[in-house]
């Protein structure tokens, strides 16, 4: 286990090159003093970076290092779902403890690596940073996208559908879950919160393949949480949006995890939380007329009403959908 | 002065956007999950990722917010020069503390979005984290080039010329003047060398000219220091290399510097640094037969004997160059 101290920058920055694999359509790999990447021909480009600090983004220590590796991928894979485009290419930035154990590096590379390989993508390129306090991981995502055919958050319309991927709140469960009882948060009927969070599953093949199908008016990831990334949208398309509380699909493990934390399924839907999937807005005749995607929920619908988020409950009751994502600065 | 806590992590992002120019080919702005770009047509990509780190990579609080944001535009431009490429897109990822000044942020941004401009590249996106302990400022800058016209580290040959702009050990200097002085550094006669580590000169365009001109046959950047760098491009190469002691071009600010210090000028400018200068490997009869770059000095020849690196001192001796650079987790 020799530490970073103990093989010093370049030693490590060679052994991370050495265990990645090179992604398809690069020329000049990280070892120069940038990478040479190659688009294919008439793409656009679509880029986006996020970024997680220990103690912040994830509780240190509750994360093997593969699996947060695996983790800040899919954050950054997440939002290149959100505009339908297909990834290619990150670089890592990291800020690191001089006593960070080298092998555990090459082991949240590897992670991160194999997250994005799945996805077509790779590491070309990265930088490595000696710091004595919180460490931090900083990803950019580098994908393509036909020219026109990214999906905004602009583009939502009244009366569009409103649908999501997944079971929004799972994420928030599982972290708190975490947070609470730690490892006992494994027992078997909560594994599925827990994995939400831990290891949430990409959407990228999701939105390649609505984006196939067409239909899609706009989208966002709620990474920040359902409500506060729809009131988003919302204020990018100038639309409201009503919410049908009983359209959700029944969700065994969030209600028992909601239990077991004592709070409402809806605070953990609705509030602040990380899922990494997909909010979109869909034109409801093309979304009828054709094969639907099977992992979208139509929860809802578009309105004329601009900032105007409400959910209409199982009594035909109607209020204020329950507000607020996520803010790093926020109380 | 409000601070981060105060506006929180929505509208700070806001306001870091609304001051910031948009670059050309910009499709989709940061406002969205992901920014879409349009590339030249043809051309390849050249990425590259830089951080600074409080406390590591910079004294607290002895650089201007400005001046700050324009030296890590500094820092990845210069490895764009060193592939010979131009700067188009930038990503700026940072963690920051909550009580930073919200206005110091979006002074440090314009910076650093001024000196992107100044070579054509503007900001697209980024990521704003909160963070307790030393702040930190991540930029992954993409630019483009013509296929096959990047220059790498591996192409030196033996009996290729060394070139080298600027002065190199005037940022080792200005560093350790800061350092050792403070305030007493901007004394008139060693404002040139304290200049070179705070605002560093930028280099791509007399790479971009270097390359219209033809010759070059490998290049590196030497923010790490120039032996340690020459040894890195010398291994991609496989080749050796001569410097001549007598070949620099007399720098009295450096020498004043040196002697303030109590250090050769020859540890200044061979020994670790960070002066953001090109090292470039040229053709010699190319070389002779054109228009040679005014801002290129030749300091030496690369030779056969690979990874031999030695300095021929005006006696006519000849011994091992003074070797190291900056490694961030060495001693």
């Amino acid at each position: 286990m020799p530490s970073l101290r103990d093989l010093g920058e370049f030693e490590v920055l060679r052994r991370l090159a050495a265990a990645r694999p090179t992604p398809a359509g690069t020329r000049v790999d990280a070892g120069d003093d940038a990478a040479v990447l190659r688009a294919q021909p008439g793409r656009d480009l679509v880029v986006t970076t996020d970024a997680f600090v220990e103690g912040r983004h994830y509780p240190a220590a509750v994360l093997a290092p593969a699996v947060l590796g695996a983790r800040l991928a899919l954050a950054n894979l997440s939002d290149l779902a959100a505009m339908a485009a297909s990834p290619r290419w990150a670089l890592l930035s990291m800020g690191v403890r001089p006593e960070h154990d080298a092998d555990d590096l090459v082991r949240l590379e590897a992670g991160l690596a194999a997250a994005l390989s799945a996805e077509g993508a790779g590491i070309v390129g990265g930088n490595l940073a000696g710091v004595e306090g919180p460490e931090w991981f900083s990803l950019t995502l580098i994908g393509e996208v036909e020219p026109g055919r990214a999906w905004t958050r602009s583009g939502a319309r009244p009366g569009d559908l409103i649908g999501v991927t997944g079971s929004p709140g799972r994420a928030a469960a599982g972290l708190r879950l975490l947070r609470q009882i730690g490892d006992a948060s494994t027992v078997e009927d909560l594994v599925p919160v827990v994995d939400a969070w831990r290891s949430p599953a990409c959407r990228v093949r999701a939105a390649l393949d609505l984006a196939r199908i067409g239909g899609a008016t706009a989208a966002i990831d709620i990474s920040d949480g359902f409500s506060g990334d729809l009131a988003r949208l919302c204020e990018a398309s100038g639309v409201g949006a009503q919410i049908d509380a009983t359209a959700w699909p029944p969700d065994a493990s969030l209600e028992r995890a909601a239990g077991r934390l004592g709070v409402s399924v809806e605070e953990l839907r609705f509030g602040p939380g990380d899922d990494y999937e997909l909010l979109l807005a869909l034109d409801p005749a093309e979304w009828s007329a054709q094969a639907q995607h099977p992992g979208v929920t139509i929860v809802g619908r578009f309105t004329e009403a601009p900032g105007v988020l409400t959910i209409r409950t199982a009594d035909g009751g109607e209020r204020a959908l329950p507000a607020g994502g996520f803010d790093h600065f926020g109380g």
